[in-house]
Parts: structure tokens; sequence; C-alpha cells
């Protein structure tokens, strides 16, 4: 059968897929600094050459940020399905790059995996997803028509995606969306993630005194901006770990006996996650499970904090501002518009007179949930199934997407979220790493899930 | 009369003492930064040879930090007192460097001010005596004997003058100790600073997971450190502006209806600091004026703040840790020991077991009260009274000189507090300056004090 010399093909060229990994993710990415500019660029010249030989016709398509690579391939003809393939390019900065066992753009084989930013998120899956192509295309034409939209703004909220998909809707004509960017819960439980959180990013600025200040000369006289921007965010959340903006969970979904009963059955528990980031125990909303918590409830998070002197020893400033990063995990059916209405209003009601404040937005995008009992989903299943050897369990995932929210809206499609990342992949953190047996597996479950779409 | 050419003398050689501060404050001295140690070995090298190019023996006497510059010149005999001239040379970091208008180590006149790290706090008063003992040898033998201890560690504590003065008393033995690290109210109203607070700097780190998380992926599950440090930080105040930390006021010694009302007769009022710092209103201590906010009662303030991701756009990271500097004023009776044990106490006390908490202490000194009605007081007043055509109003000061209380311990002297500088003179902030008239009436005031003790 074509599907298994497919799958014969992809398990004796596994060098030659790392060996394109190890290319990838050598390019730094970075797509919030400004300057990596020119390595965005290298990166998408990458994906568009990679698929230009693969036979797909490709554009370098500009936006206002960071180029979109689209590809196509349409050879299977208008009586079979068409495959979206979503992926990005771009990764999180390597900050802290010092916490780095080795270089993060050098990718280091350590064990069964595979070290560097971006490994896991995600060119790890967007390379397992070329190498299956190449290697249905050894076996034969492709059984399904496919184009890739690969953008390079997923790590900075995808400002420009919505734009985009509304000025090529055409060239995104599809009847199945496949996105790489999501993960499992384990190498040996495949599962199919059905719903996402949303984005809502803000900067937010304190500003005291016109200037910094000697804290002897001055301290007691002035509200210390540091001190207020601590008091607001301190403020951000109750006792009962419930974020405080007003009207933050007037649009909350609320969760389903039946869906509450199906997340109870994750294997997900205290204690794997207490080890799997070291924190001292575990913490949260009152009245909800840690999978209930971290997939289908809001969150309100602390990104980054800077004030006065940070550096080596002592400085006896009274700091003239004080900056914080935050940002709010959103459910269906909170809208990121919404929120930052609610941030306003709480300032409204909790800035001092003493001090003066700003926001800024920086990232945004609504929630999203997928229907488990369509036709594509099924076809996942099975190759979930057939590739290791189980089925998959349902999860609701914490991350963001934006895009599966912006191409439910624009295309009509609903998202097959499959990648093969998995829980301690250290996203965005130091030691990003992918987990190379999980990488291959990947390649077999995206040429199975090719067939399984038509047949 | 010899002070009167002495005054003629430091009159027409003004050019040469503008040169030399000029010099001086081109060598950046900062303390507390690791890099900066040739230049601090340049900068007590200035001084060395300078008074030893007017006639002092000196020595650069080591400490476990900074070394000290010592000198000593006792022509006058011992039927005449002996001063003891104390100073630093050390300045704060220039950070943030972008703020200055002109380089803060190229020192640069605006009007009647010098702007440069250093001018006000200190090097300018510094220069100011040297300057005045200069035009005084011009006019014949110096009338006191004069003693120089100039440190290099002020900046960050002077970690090490009590166990320096300790081991030094014999060298530094005098009648009247003057200490050069103040200022004064205005440039047309002199006046005497009789309290200074004390310092307790302390780095205080909250730890959560072990590394950095994806804020999707385990936001909600965990407390994330940098809340958590706003959360402590936010609780060191009630609302009335009082620090909550346990027994903070126990020793505060109260003031006495007497100094209130001297205190109130003092011209500071809250519309100049407002014009001053350009914060949008006064903040402080509820049931306290300004004056006494700032001079006699203690304070806690957040000096710095540093967690997660603080470059331009965003990074969804949920941080491993977060850091804030934090320092408290302390005035009589409190102690930096106590004030340590009172922070371990409250941290105890509020640390949630969902993160982990470490405290260093980096600076401590305590406050100092200096008597207003001695023959050395006597001779200051008349001093500025002829500088300045207007007898000096006497002050409390917010900021804190270690060493004051240092020498009154272990040297049995009481400092006079006579320095040149001013309430806008941007200390420990962008733009620091010197008001360049006052520098000049300050070498002249160094002047007739001296004479003033022996007459």
């Amino acid at each position: 059968m074509t599907v298994d010399k497919a799958l014969a093909f992809a398990q004796s060229h596994r060098s030659q897929w790392l060996d394109q990994l190890r290319e990838l993710v050598r390019i730094p990415t970075v797509s919030t600094a400004s300057e990596h500019a020119a390595d965005m660029a290298r990166g998408a010249k990458w994906i568009a050459d990679h698929l230009g030989k693969l036979g797909f016709s490709t554009e370098i398509a500009p936006t206002s940020g960071h180029p979109v690579v689209l590809a196509e391939w349409v050879g299977a003809g208008k009586s079979a399905p068409t495959l979206l393939v979503y992926g990005h390019y771009d990764v999180q900065p390597p900050d802290p790059v010092e916490e780095w066992q080795s270089p993060p753009f050098e990718p280091t084989i350590r064990g069964e995996n595979l070290f560097a930013r971006g490994a896991s998120d995600m060119k790890g899956q967007l390379v397992a997803h070329l190498s299956a192509v190449e290697a249905m295309q050894s076996a034969g034409p492709l059984p399904v028509n496919i184009r890739y939209l690969v953008e390079g703004e997923e790590e900075i909220g995808s400002p420009n995606m919505q734009s985009f998909i509304e000025g090529n809707r055409d060239r995104l004509r599809c009847d199945v969306v496949l996105n790489l960017d999501s993960m499992i819960l384990r190498p040996d439980l495949p599962s199919i993630v059905y719903g996402l959180r949303g984005l809502a990013y803000f900067e937010l600025r304190v500003y005291g005194p016109s200037h910094d200040l000697h804290s002897g000369q001055f301290g007691g006289a002035i509200h210390n901006p540091a001190q207020a921007l601590c008091e607001l965010l301190a403020g951000m959340h109750d006792n009962d770990g419930r974020v405080t903006l007003p009207g933050f969970y007037d649009k909350v979904r609320a969760l389903e006996p039946e869906e509450r009963e199906a997340l109870a059955q994750l294997p997900t528990k205290d204690e794997e996650v207490q080890n799997l980031t070291g924190a001292p125990r575990m913490w949260g909303e009152k009245g909800y499970t840690l999978v209930e918590r971290i997939g289908a409830r809001p969150t309100l998070e602390v990104n980054g904090l800077l004030s006065g002197f940070t550096g080596e020893g002592s400085k006896t400033v009274l700091p003239s501002k004080a900056m914080a990063k935050i940002s709010m995990r959103l459910v269906p059916d909170q809208t990121p518009e919404e929120v930052h209405a609610q941030l306003l209003e709480y300032l409204r009601e909790m800035v001092p007179p003493t001090v003066r404040c700003e926001v800024s937005t920086l990232a945004g995008g609504s929630a999203a949930i997928v229907r488990r009992n369509t036709a594509e989903m099924r076809a996942a299943v099975r190759a979930l199934t057939e590739t290791f050897g189980r089925s998959p369990v349902f999860t609701r995932e914490g991350g963001s997407v934006h895009v599966v929210s912006v191409m439910q809206a624009l295309l009509g499609r609903e998202s097959i979220l499959m990648g093969f990342g998995l829980p301690d992949d250290n996203l965005h953190a130091p030691n990003e790493k992918l987990h190379l047996p999980n990488f291959y597996r990947g390649i077999e479950c995206y040429i199975r899930f090719a067939y399984a779409l038509v047949s």
C-alpha cells in the first residue's frame, strides 16, 4: 500500500529529517526583537525554498510586520480534499540566555532530545510535516491538495494574521485546517487539543516624579511608583486566586458537568505538574481542578517587572517610574477588547491621585473551541491511534493559538490541532527541547492523517 | 586681616577651583560597580596628590573594599584645635544614562550650574574645602590643624567605616568634625543639618518554579513569583502610609512639641517639593507634615524591581523568580539590625507556601542627631551668617550619612554638617548639578569657619 511505502521511507530517512530541523533551528527567528529582522527573512526563505524543492508553488508574502510563507500543491485535483497546514517560523526570545546548558541556536542532542529554541515550538512540528510530504511523494502523488500558511508573528500574538487571512481568503480556501502548533500529553498518551485559551497582553506603566529622586531626600513625601505598581498588581487577584478586574468572569462560559467529568479523567495531576515545574506547591482559582484552571478558566499573569536600580549592589533611588508586562489567558466567550476595557476600568477605580498610569496593548486573540465529532477529527483520531497504538484523549490547552479563532471566523473552518510537543519541552523557557522519538512518530502520524482524509 | 586676604584670594581664583572640580568629576568613581575599581583608585590618588601639593602628609589606606584617603597637617601646633574633615570620593551610578542631557562624567556648564555625576554629592563640597585650604595658605599658616578622612564607599553604605575608624582612632583624634556631605535649603537660605536618617538596604528575592514557564501552559496552576513579590511589597504599607513590619515604630523617638514647632517654621512646603519633583501629588504617613515625614519619620522604599521579560514587545513567560531592592530610612533610636529582624518576621508571617523567599543585606547605618548649642556649632552659625548675610535655620535631613553616628560612637565627636548642595541638585538622579554661586560661597564659608574656631 502507498501509505506503507511512505511510512517506510519516513523511517529510513530519519537522519535527513533531523538534519533539516537542525538547519532551521540555527536561524534565530526571534520575532519580537527588531535586531533579528534579517534572520526572520532568512527563516521565511528557508521554508519557501524547501517547499519549492518539493514541487510547491511558493510566495513570501509581505505584511506590515514579518512576512508570511504561502505555498500550494493542488495536483490531487478538484475531487480531492484540500488541506490547509498552518505553522509559524518565529520563536520566543532565548532570555535568560545564561540559563541554557547549550547555546539556544546551536541544536544539541542530549539523550533522546534535541535542545534548541524553537525545536518544539514549533520548527520541529513544521519540519515533521515537510518530511511527511516528502515521504508521501516518494510513494506516489499526494492523496490531498495541500496549502501552507507559515507566519512569522505567532509568538508576538499574530497581529497581522486577521487582515492577512481576510485579504487572502481565496488562496486559503480549504476543506480541512491542520494546525501543527500543538502538543500531546505524554510520549505514550496521544491527545487532541479541542480548546485553546485566548490572550490579552498589556504593558502597564506607572509614573510618579518626573525624574529619579534620592530616596533619603524625598522618601516619605512621594508615592513610590514601584510601590504603587505593586499595589495595583497585588490587587488584581483576591484571596481565592480569582481575578478582580470588574466583570472579568461575566462572559466566561461555565463548564458543563459532562465536560468536567471528561477532564477529570485526564492523567495530569498536581504532583506531576509540581515535578515538571519545580514550584513549591500548586496554586490557583479556588473551586477548580488543576486541569480546569489551566485549560478552561481565565488567568492573569505578571510576565515582567522593571523599575529603578536592578544592578549589582545598592542605589538609594526613589524611581520615577515602574513597568509591568501583564497578560490574561482568556476562555470562551471573553474577548481581548472587553478585557482591555475591564483593565482600564480597574485602573480608573484603583490608581491613586499620587501617581499616573499608562496602558498599551501588545497582543490579543480570542479563545477557541473545536467540535469533536467531525469527519476530519475522526481521521485525526485514526492517525493517532494507529501511530501510538492507543486512542487519543481530548484536552483543553492553556496556551493560545490566535489563528485558530481567526480561521474559524474568516474561512469557516475549525482547526485540527495536531502537533507533537510535550509538556516538559520547556516552551518559552531556557533549554527548550524536542523529544526525537515523538518527532519521528509525528512524521508518521501526519502521513497517516493525509491518507485517512481520503479513505 | 588674614581672613580677608584668604577670602580675596578665593574670589580671584574661582576659575582655578572650577578647573580642579572639573578634573575630579571626570573620574567615574562609581563605588557599587566592580568594573569601576580602577577609576576608584584613580579618584583616591587624585585627592591624595592634591593634598600632598598643599603640604599635607597623605596616605591611601586600603580597606577590604575601596581605599580611604587620610591626610594631615598639624603645623598649627598643640594649642590650636584640630579639625577632622570628612568627605567621600565615590558617587552613585549614573543610570539611567539615557536621561542625562550631557554625559554624566563630562562636566558641562549650563546657566549657573555645573552638570556631572558627583558634582553636588559630593566632589563639589570636597573641592570647595580643598580650595578654602589653599586660599588660607596664601594668607599665612592655617589657623587650625586639619586632618582629612575621605572614603570611597559612602554611596554603598560605608560598610568599612566602622572598622576603619575603630582601627585608626589615634590618627583621627580631633576637637571638631566637619562633615562636608550636606546641603542648605536655598541659595539665599543657609541651614545646618542637625538630624540624619539611618539606612537599612536589602535585596528581596522570591522564587517559584525552578525555571521560567510558558504562561499559557501553566498559568492558573502556579503562584507567579512576580505577583507574589508584588503582594509582599504592597503589604508593607497600610492605607495611612505607615510601614507594617512588626515593631517598626516601637523604637522611633517621638517628636517633642517644641521641635515640631521649630520644624513648622521651615519654608519647605508641599507645593515646593511638588514643583521640584514633578510628582502628581504629595504622599506619606498620616499625621505628620512633609518636613517631619522626610526628616524625622522612618520610611520604606522600593528602590528596584526586576522579573521576567522586560524587553521590547511581549513574551508570554511565567517567570521563575522576582527581585526587589528595598530600603528603610531610620530615625533615632531604630537600628538596622532590628529592622532586618522585623523584615524577616514580616516575611515569616506573609510568604505563602507557594513560593520561597531570600533576603540579603546590602547596607546599613544608624540615624544621628547633633546638639545645637556647642562652641563649634556657634562657629558654623557665624561663618554661614557672614557668608550669606542672614543666620541659618536648623533642619533634619532625610538622607543618611552613616559615618556621623559611627564617629559619634568611636571618636566621641558630634559632626558639624556643612555642605552647600541644594534640594534641586538631582542627587542620585540623572542630570545631577552643582550651583556654582553656592560652590564659591561654600569656599568662603569654609574659610570663615576655620578662623571662627580660633577667634
